[in-house]
């Protein structure tokens, strides 16, 4: 028999789903805050939709927190083609926003229409950080990683090397940017962290 | 000097955040998509809320999108003490009602006291599952294992030994409950897999 449209719509729906389970596959430079293995994508979009849930409040302006959490949970979904690019990686970033968004056109044209539109617009806000929202989004994504490496030593911030002021200038304003407050209160350990490696 | 409020609540909203890192760690009795390994639940807790804003139009009663999707984001958090409790699986339900909420007290109970409140009424609501929005969360946190299965050819139905039968009484009606077109939708496939199988 011929699909009627809901069947239409979630036979596109479920393929859609099921493509982005691949985005537990990807795996990021971060580990979880044990040390026991590397952080992937999927775990970590869920992780970052919980950090703007309870840390709303300190948004530097009033944020429409539904949307934030939405734009978070899709904000990596390209990753399944493109791959993570670790912030204290060096990039050609004309090429991977050209592969960004080839990664976009695909995995998000396979929904419906009306939805393919709404999630491509919600990811464009939050590439553009331009949004009080995406300001926001783009500061609890930055801080969950600055989280992980004081809860573990800094794992990723030794394999990279990370300098205090190179953590200032990719990471630190744009926190800062978003929720001030947050950056501000993480000051202390920062300070230790990088103080002791130093001595 | 003394902690101001803001950073005492930053404090306790960043020990939250950090302990539910722990749910990256509790495997599920589901593999992913590619068969590769097991689904752990804090990337699970990312794909339902994924499965809800894709899905929302499907279900019987309308819903509060933004609800549900926080609903799911914490849905599971009780695992980090309480363990994954696969569905078919035999279990002492009083036994584990009681080991999750002594899970729900503790790790909400990191919280201010505010958000604790907020989060703890929500799990509750999920878990009595008697309300438009947490009927149909519950209903994509039972559908999302039935098309791991279907993807990978039944990894968990086959360690389960779980029979048609046993799928409609423990996981179909809950689904159908809340997304009716859902379930319908996935008939075929599941007729299929355990049709070749009794052959
Ligand atoms: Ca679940």
């Amino acid at each position: 028999r011929m699909l009627d449209q809901t069947d239409e719509r979630l036979s596109q729906q479920l393929a859609f789903l099921t493509e982005i389970d691949k985005l537990k596959s990807v795996l990021r430079a971060t580990t979880l805050c044990d040390g026991s293995r590397r952080e992937n994508t999927g775990e970590h979009s869920w992780h970052i939709a919980m950090y703007a849930l309870i840390l709303a409040e300190h948004a530097k302006s009033p944020v429409n927190i539904d949307r934030v959490i939405k734009m978070l949970l899709i904000h990596d979904i390209v990753e399944i083609d493109a791959g993570d690019k670790p912030i204290h990686g060096s990039h050609d970033i004309a090429e991977m926003e050209a592969i960004e968004q080839a990664a976009a056109d695909r995995i998000f044209g396979l929904l419906p229409e009306d939805q393919r539109k709404e999630l491509r617009a919600l990811w464009e806000e939050f590439e553009a950080a331009e949004s009080d929202d995406a300001i926001f989004a783009k500061s609890v994504d930055r801080v969950q990683p600055v989280i992980a490496n004081l809860e573990t030593g800094g794992d990723s911030w030794l394999e990279y090397n990370v300098s205090r002021q190179q953590l200032e200038d990719r990471v630190g304003w744009k926190v800062a940017k978003g929720a001030p407050a947050l950056w501000q209160h993480l000051q202390a350990r920062i300070r230790n962290w990088f103080g002791a490696r130093a001595e």
